[in-house]
Formats: C-alpha cells, sequence, structure tokens
C-alpha cells in the first residue's frame, strides 16, 4: 500500500518543519542572465531551482501554464521536470482546471495519470462534476480555487450572497462535502482579512496560500492560517526564491533564500502544528 | 491586413447559413470500433471528423483536455487537428483556463499564439486579470463561461445575490466591460429559461451555446438566444455528429448528421440573422 499524498505531506511538514511550497514559475523574460529564453531555459532553471531549493521545501508546485505556453515540446519538458520532484515532497500540479465531468475526467488522467501529481488546483465554478473525477484517483489531495490572490479576485468571488460572499459559500460547500483532507482550498494572502475568515468558518480543510513575496501578500496571515485541522497547509513562495539572483549563482541564491524562509516560517508555525494528526477525521469521502 | 475572428465567423455564418460548431471531444472509449484507443486513433478520429462534417460547421470547438490526457504526444496531436480546421473556419480551443495575470498571459500564447486558436472558452472566477491577456491578441474571440451545461452547475453559477444569480453577474459584467464583440458567453442550452433570461439581459454578445444532444438541452431554446447584436453565435454539437455511427462509416455518417443539423438550424435562425452587422458597434476594446 502506497502511502496517500497527505500522509507524505504531513511527514514532509515534520522533516521541514515548515509549510514552505516551491513555486516553478518559470517565465521566459524572467531567467538568469546564463539562460536561453525558450523552452530549454525554462527546463533548465526549474529542474534548477528543484535541485537546489527543493530540499527546504514540503511541497513543489509547478504552474503548467509556462510550459503549455511552448506546446508539445514544454509538455515534454514538464514531464522532465514533474520527475525531478523527489517522492517524499509533495508535487502540486498548478492547473486550476474546470470543467465537465466527462471533460473533468481527461483532465484529471491528464495531470493524476499521465504526470502523476500529487495534488492538482481546480476551479469551482461549475461545481462538484469538475472536482470528483479527480478525488476517484485514490489518495491524491485537491486543492479548490476559494479567494485568489490576484487583484480582481473580488469580481465574482466577493460578491455578496444572503449568507456570505461567493468565496466564503465555496469554502463552506467544499468543506461540508469532503470532511477528509484530500480537498483543501487556495486562499490567497493579498486578502488577510479574508484568509482569516476563510479560515475561521472552515477549520478543517488544508489551505495553500499563494501570493506571499512579490504580490505583496502577508507571510504572518499565511502562517497563521494555512494549517487546518484535517491536513496541514502549504504557503507557496515562486519569485522570493526563484529570482533571488538573476546572475551566474541563481542556483545557490536560491537555495538561500529557501533555507532563510524555512526557518522563517518553522519559527512561526511551531507551536501550530506540533498535535499529532487527528486520526479520528479521515476515514470518510 | 488579416479579418477578425469575429468578422470571419460573420461571413462563414453568411455561408454555412446556419450557426452549427462542430464538437471536438475524442473520448478513446468513444471512438469508431476500426480506430485504436490510443493518442493516434483520436487523432485519426478528430481529422477526420474535420474533414467529413466541418464543411458544414461555421465553427470548430476543440476540446483540449482529450489531447492533454496523452500528454506531450496528446498536444503534438492537438497541433495537427488544429492545422487541419479550414481557415475560414473559426477554430474555438475549448480550454476553460481561468489563472492569474501573469499566468493568464502565458495561456494566451499557449492557446492563441502557439496554438493559433481564434477563440478560446474562459473561466470568470479571477475577474478580468484572467480574460485581458487574450484580448491583448488583436481579432481574437472569448467566451466567458456564464452557465454551464454540466448537472452541477448550479452549485456556484446560480448562488443568489441582491441583483441576481452569479451567472447573471458574470454575463451583465462581460458585456458591459467589452462591448465590441470579442468576448461572448458560454450559456448552456440544458438550462433554458436561464438561457432566455441571460440573453434578454445582455442583448450584444454572441453566445456558445454547448448542451445540445447527448446532454439533454434544449435546440430551439439554443437557436433563439445564441446570436446577439454585436456578434453572430454558435450551438455546438459533439456526440450528435461524431457517434452518428460507431461503424466503418462514420466518417459519411457524421458528414450526414451535420448536413441534417446545418438544414434543421439554418430554417430556424435564417429570419433572426438576416440583417445587417451593426458596425457602429465595433470601435471599443
Amino acid at each position: 500500500m502506497i502511502d496517500t499524498a497527505l500522509e507524505r505531506l504531513r511527514r514532509r511538514r515534520t522533516v521541514v518543519g515548515a509549510p514552505l511550497c516551491l513555486g516553478i514559475d518559470p517565465h521566459p523574460d524572467r531567467l538568469p542572465g546564463e539562460l536561453t529564453r525558450d523552452v530549454a531555459g525554462i527546463e533548465t532553471f526549474s529542474r534548477g531551482l528543484i535541485e537546489s531549493a527543493g530540499q527546504h521545501a514540503a511541497a513543489v508546485k509547478i504552474n503548467v501554464a509556462f510550459f503549455e505556453a511552448f506546446g508539445s515540446a514544454g509538455i515534454a519538458a514538464l514531464e522532465r521536470v514533474r520527475g525531478d520532484v523527489p517522492d517524499d515532497t509533495i508535487c502540486i500540479l498548478d492547473a486550476k482546471r474546470g470543467d465537465i465531468g466527462s471533460t473533468a475526467e481527461r483532465y484529471a488522467e491528464a495531470l493524476l495519470g499521465t504526470l502523476r501529481a500529487d495534488a492538482v488546483t481546480l476551479s469551482p465554478y461549475l461545481g462538484e462534476d469538475a472536482i470528483e473525477p479527480f478525488l476517484a484517483y485514490p489518495g491524491r489531495l485537491v486543492y479548490v480555487l476559494a479567494r485568489t490572490s490576484n487583484p480582481s479576485a473580488s469580481r465574482v468571488q466577493d460578491l455578496a450572497t444572503d449568507d456570505g460572499p461567493v468565496h466564503l459559500r465555496v469554502a463552506r460547500w467544499a468543506a461540508e462535502r469532503w470532511s477528509d483532507g484530500s480537498v483543501g482550498l487556495v486562499v490567497g494572502a493579498t486578502a488577510p482579512e479574508e484568509l482569516a475568515r476563510v479560515r475561521a468558518a472552515v477549520p478543517g480543510p488544508g489551505f495553500l496560500v499563494p501570493g506571499v513575496g512579490a504580490q505583496g501578500g502577508d507571510l504572518g496571515a499565511a502562517l497563521r492560517a494555512c494549517d487546518g485541522a484535517w491536513a496541514p497547509g502549504v504557503v507557496n513562495v515562486s519569485r522570493g526564491i526563484a529570482q533571488a539572483s538573476t546572475d551566474d549563482d541563481w542556483r545557490s541564491a536560491a537555495a538561500a533564500a529557501a533555507s532563510a524562509l524555512r526557518e522563517r516560517m518553522g519559527e512561526a508555525v511551531l507551536h501550530s502544528f506540533a498535535s499529532p494528526a487527528p486520526a479520528a477525521n479521515h476515514g470518510g469521502s
């Protein structure tokens, strides 16, 4: 029996001692000077970041858009990059897919089958039809978008209903429907009040918190909110590690930035994640 | 100066005389018996459908999930399939992407750059940040999901706000923000009342209407609602054409099914699309 992604994330969180998620978002215009601005460049950059900084991370989140941009050659590179994520580290493919049932099955096959992701990000706009085909792959994790980190996130996500804003309805719905820890939520650190409010409303799910660093999100708020009662969370940092240096020392600079973040995060969350895993909560599906 | 996708869609609608959109959703378990259930099979099937039935269609909508499922080999097949769509026929890549600005730029490069789509489907959950990078490619069309055709569409899309359900807020927002015909809406035929209500609320945008046929949607409601004042719409049919026969005659059966649908649709919409294009509405962006 292979361990579930949730069990492996718990173990890795304990080893690393921090919820650091290494974000791989290789834009061809933001590569170190020594690399070519093409698919070979983004592959070398991604693999170098995982090799140098991955040791400090509980999870690696790969943004598939940056590979898709190069067509089939980009996806071939993604297949190799994904293979570099060590088995003990959770590989999250950030794809934000959301489609009707039969199509969602094929996206699940793409991300969880062909690319063997441990976890994916998904959009809630089409409801459970877009989520459940991913849960049919046993032992994986899904992070449903609740409140994202971008400037126009409020457009749809903050629309007021008679029972709170849309993003809170999404969070409550997901937490009520899937209470075994396999479904977490994406809640951005750029809206710290919403982040705290979502955590207060749904104590169970682990959160994937983007937006710290270049996007200006609040690291303290992210660390306070990321862990749930059912599952530990992760706080994603992309540019804060990847852009630590654009000179030839980018590998060692990324490793040093990740190490510093790990230490800083570890001190802040130590007290909140010291308790043993709540085993009674993981029976359902 | 190359014609915009909107101009080409108008012209093709006039030539075909019907809003038929040929949906390419090649599931390996639903291929004709003579084809292998692998990436070669879905490529042969897709190219055969475009070659035989495409002559009756105003647009071809390719569902990228069915290619992504096969990884880089699948995307390489998609690149060849896309190349088969004739220049006078609009190629819609149905991808339902929705991500933050810098990532949306890379998805736009993947779909509109590398794969040269004329149009894409996009999710509104992240607001305009997820849409605008696609509009930076001049002359393309975007279809924003408003009310989809799947069973759990109501979960988020029908949440009540003080000014109508979420999907109507999305439709009004998109129509107010982008009034030059370049942004249409996806509104499913499986919810004919919502479809009519969205059309009444936003007379301008063209609609991409899925859900007719296997999903049980209402063809009459789809035809009445699809065309907008700013842009003609399209009504997607996938299995009704692709599954016309699973024997060796699948090509001719698909062509016959598409021809029959074209005739049936053409009679119904003839009166509503006889007026000239409203040129005064296409200046903005």
